[in-house]
């Protein structure tokens, strides 16, 4: 059936865009700076609420913006007014286009209210762009919405590190609810999987292997046949026959049988909301399910694995290939049973078909970020997307900075950064900005676990908090050969001798430069003196290397993070832990990279051990692996995957004007 | 702090928006035949698969089918290249339009296979616009995700009627996916008040009065005060006064003890997935909930009374008061509490404030469809929503026909639709359009309850079906004094003899007309003389009439419905179903429209009884209550509100071409 009767006016529409992007094209392929409209700033003091700040801007049409960063109108969907997902199409046009800079934010350990990384991104963004006028995008995750509703800050705690005022940093109020809709799409495909390991159990306890075969491989027009996923499976199992009628029993037993351990499933439901009782539930108690009951528990949903995948995935084919290969349990002779095994694996890939592509908005100032993918930070990696930052390489060209972000403290984001994240993508980075607050470093000096902003001056928790977190810290970046320019994030209550000392010891303790940032108070004019700093380290070699490599044997790597990053002097596995590497290394997982579950509160697995502890060994508990998203994660501790709502949640602030449209109570 | 730095091409761009809505307002008064450019079909026999149809076409972008029908830049929101959402303010613009006729699709009591309305739907409207050029609109229902990926067909039991044949009518392939994210935010809005309503417990279970309260009214700067939301809760409770240290303990006490029962919480978490062992679970066994186990299930997202109210809602405001009003339970002293008394109503509110767009979409002919709500059909009313109704009317204009359809047979969704639906909107239909089918004929008439569309001819038995199931239909339709319109969805296995039979007969029976369909294989084309009937017969006065007053005792309005509707002698209430009826009669409930909860499968409460059965009573097991969405709901018999996967479910065929992008399987 062929189409016809296209009026001129898309026929038209068509030429256009035919001449557009070859003519783009070839201006795609050398560096152009961007003719990015930025928005001004009117700083006021005092300063006004983070709400005022953001309903006093009004954005740029995202087509305006995806325009003026050389975005062709065909790589781009809009979604509302002020968001667009960019195709992923893009990479191919500007292949033969060098990357630009790539600079990643991490911190010091930081304080149970969080340091402000990601302000300290936006900040860096708007100067860069809006003042110094090099093109330049910033690259952060999607925040949970469960927290959205719970505890302000909480995000802090777990996938995000999303603190209030940078959301105000966003134009867009979506940004903390459902933006383009991602985590929605992880959690449908998340409990696709779920309720598929249910049934199958079911039904493979309540049939026997011809009844089970004869729906598995029905007979359709007389015709029996299996479906590629099948083939999958069967390649798998070591069976080449492609005749249904022509396998042997013994054949076909194996083939209908995960044979599923209920004790032995791993994989969990997911719902994003902060629903503390769910953390423990008993599943199967109708009498439809014959008595199959089963405790399990759900997360939160950026805990899922498929979020780890969407952030490490290269590409449509990778992310296909890593949804089919998560493991979701091991049947009772021990071997790991994978989404494929339970047919699932297509429909999780046209479920995220869309989740794939990241988000465009833009600042107060209007200069582009990407918000793509929110994996939990102890978990799993904590980083944001890897196409999300190839795509903003492309698009700042050579000359150009992307700048991205990194969850929790720098021994733990940043190392994950490293490790994991580059290992995955190939990138580079160029520098590093450690993000550093007077209030932590006081912290770490032996003051009070600081529960609001202000306590007095002291250079002396200053200079105790410099000469170990911190400094500690910069060594960290240092072991991977990044050059480190510390980011003081000034509070009003900072005197200028802290922020002077700070300054002169971050640099005394080898990094290449350290400045204060004012962007709280004035916007991308008050981090100019940090654009300034990192363009210019970023004009240094880098000299990157991994800390260790794939062929380590997996407790040699644990090791070496937990003595060369934490400072620990050994490690201690528990029974279960050692048993589970001997597990992984026989199933050939061995050479997979290591993801640390460990607290962000200090260097090592006890929150309380401020400054940059020493003499000690750190426990692991015990040993998982997301095969999927490609890393092992040993537990230091415990985690909570589930955070809870509090007696007064935010929600009680939170309303919607019906006439204006205008929501308070989000920041 | 005020903006400033907008450039030339925004401040162009607005001043277009100005000038082009000015000018397009005066036009938008009177009526205006829209230039609708139809994309052409080149049917072919045999005909093509459904997913071959559906690729061959190229759809319009959504923007110039905006433009097309007459909507402005400014009120649209585009979701990818091919969905929009639509705002509101277009019902304030077009205030002064007159509406367009409105039509309603509803059917004979079905097979389990359904017999095609929503096809008829959407045949309807290709013929109305792109062949008698009449201004015409569809509003479907969105169908829930879950069945996607579990039963094909298995739609038809649930929320939304959707065949797979009309996927592939509307070109988009996310009209079963994601589609712009409504059931997800609905979800999203349903799980937050649950996970409130445990925390909630927990918190009163775990602290004294005064701590909950210095809790729920937390001094900020030295400074106590309600919320909003409290406000309107101390309202509830007849306390006036407004100032926290004023209450008296009493006060104090009914003001942060809601006292919900655990036994007679009666909101459920919801999941948009075929999940079945969450039908029962028990919830709350960590450690961290201390004990406060509570059995509890989880029901498929479109059973969400969130959806219900999305589908009846008038706009923002009433959707708001609607959320509010919600009742989740009762306290230990009976009284109802609700979504406000949680607290958590205007969160609510702010998730649900773009799912009460509509989403535009079109057919493969290039007509305009509204995608929007799908409500269950049993428990709920199963009708879209109408809003998107409202829309429709206004943008078709006085001499256009919006076609909009009801769920199940007409003595469900079509009673439902008048009795619910109209008396909400406050609109009247001009024609019902009764789909029958000589499959479904044939097994009224006598023959076998089919489970594949073709077995003999057989004249008698469509004779009996005729004269049974299709007769009562229509006087069902005339008991509301609508014109009725039957149109016979004609299968390949028809006989023109069979054919003529059903259509002389129906004339008989009272239809204003009959005629053969045949959409599936001709499109639009298939469909003109079905337009020209309806044209017809929407020409013709309509004298509709509610069938209960609202005054009218809720045991009178369950029994006018299944006497006059169902043809029973009589209803039987059981005890519970008594007790429930005092109680809402207490609670001032009384009011409410009813929705009945009966099988689709007979007129009747017996799947079994095929014709249109006489000498039965109904009996009602149990009633329960939607208040937000503003009805009270009889249990006839049990329904499922959570399918379940089979043992191959069709996401084994379900796959994505990593390449090309192309979905295999959906269809």
């Amino acid at each position: 059936m062929e189409m016809s009767g296209v009026g001129p006016l898309t026929a038209a529409l068509r030429m256009q865009n035919v001449v557009q992007s070859s003519s783009r094209w070839a201006q795609g392929q050398q560096y152009r700076p961007w003719t990015l409209r930025s928005l001004k700033l009117q700083p006021l003091s005092p300063v006004p609420s983070d709400i005022e700040i953001s309903r006093a801007q009004t954005p740029k049409p995202v087509d305006q913006l995806a325009q003026e960063i050389g975005l062709l109108q065909e790589e781009t969907e809009a979604y509302g007014r002020t968001k667009a997902k960019v195709r992923l199409s893009l990479l191919d046009r500007l292949r033969e286009q060098p990357d630009g800079k790539y600079v990643l934010v991490a911190g010091i350990t930081p304080t149970p209210l969080g340091e402000g990384k990601s302000t300290v991104v936006i900040g860096l963004v708007q100067a860069l762009s809006a003042h110094l006028k090099l093109n330049s995008f910033a690259c952060l995750r999607q925040p949970s919405q469960g927290p959205t509703f719970g505890v302000k800050g909480q995000r802090g705690q777990i996938s995000t590190h999303i603190s209030m005022l940078e959301i105000s940093m966003l134009i867009n109020e979506s940004f903390n609810l459902h933006l383009t809709g991602d985590i929605h799409a992880i959690t449908a495909a998340n409990n696709l999987v779920a309720a598929a390991i249910d049934a199958r159990m079911l039904h493979e306890a309540t049939q026997k292997d011809k009844a089970l075969y004869s729906r598995l491989v029905p007979s359709v027009n007389g015709v029996r046949r299996f479906s590629p996923i099948q083939i999958s499976r069967l390649r798998r199992l070591g069976i080449s026959e492609i005749d249904p009628s022509a396998l042997t029993p013994q054949e076909v037993s194996s083939f209908v049988r995960l044979d599923l351990d209920p004790a032995k499933v791993t994989w969990q439901r997911v719902v994003d909301t902060n629903d503390r009782f769910l953390r423990k539930i008993t599943v199967g108690q109708a009498s439809t399910e014959k008595g199959h009951v089963r405790e399990t528990q759900f997360d939160i949903a950026v805990a899922s694995e498929i979020m780890a995948i969407l952030a490490l995935a290269d590409g449509l084919g990778d992310m296909k290939t890593r949804l089919g290969r998560m493991v979701v349990g091991s049947s009772r002779s021990g071997q790991p049973v994978t989404a494929e095994d339970l047919g699932v694996s297509g429909a999780l890939a046209v479920l995220m078909k869309d989740a794939i592509k990241p988000t465009l908005m833009q600042t107060l100032e209007g200069s582009p970020v990407f918000v793509h993918a929110g994996p939990f930070a102890n978990i799993a990696h904590g980083n944001s997307s890897v196409l999300a930052d190839k795509l903003a390489l492309k698009l700042v060209g050579e000359d150009g900075f992307v700048v991205t972000e990194a969850g929790f403290g720098a021994d733990i984001g940043m190392e994950k950064f490293f490790n994991i994240k580059c290992r995955a993508s190939g990138l580079r980075p160029n520098v590093v900005v450690l993000v550093a607050t007077v209030r932590a470093l006081k912290m770490h000096g032996g003051g009070p676990n600081v529960s609001h902003p202000s306590i007095l001056s002291n250079l002396s928790l200053v200079v105790k908090g410099c000469s170990s977190n911190l400094r500690k810290q910069i060594q960290i970046a240092h072991l991977f050969g990044v050059p480190v320019v510390v980011a003081l994030n000034v509070f009003k209550t900072d005197t200028q001798a802290e922020i002077d000392l700070v300054c002169q010891m971050a640099k005394e303790s080898g990094a290449s430069d350290a400045v204060p940032c004012h962007h709280w108070a004035r916007g991308g004019r008050g981090s100019v003196e940090l654009a300034q700093a990192v363009k210019q380290a970023g004009s240094q070699p880098s000299h990157f290397q991994f800390l260790y490599s794939q062929e380590t044997p997996i407790v040699e790597k644990i090791r070496m993070i937990a003595q060369k990053v934490y400072g620990a002097d050994d490690i201690e596995l528990s029974p279960e832990a050692q048993a589970k590497i001997d597990y992984y290394n026989q199933q050939g997982y061995g050479k997979l990279p290591i993801c640390m579950a460990k607290t962000h509160l200090s260097l090592s697995h006890l929150p309380e051990k401020k400054g940059a502890p020493t003499g000690f060994t750190l426990p692991i508990r015990d040993i998982r692996a997301s095969i999927g998203a490609g890393f092992i994660y040993p537990l230091v501790g415990t985690m909570s995957t589930m955070p809870g709502l509090p007696t007064r949640p935010c929600f009680y602030d939170i309303d919607l004007d019906p006439v204006t449209e205008e929501i308070t109570g989000l920041f």
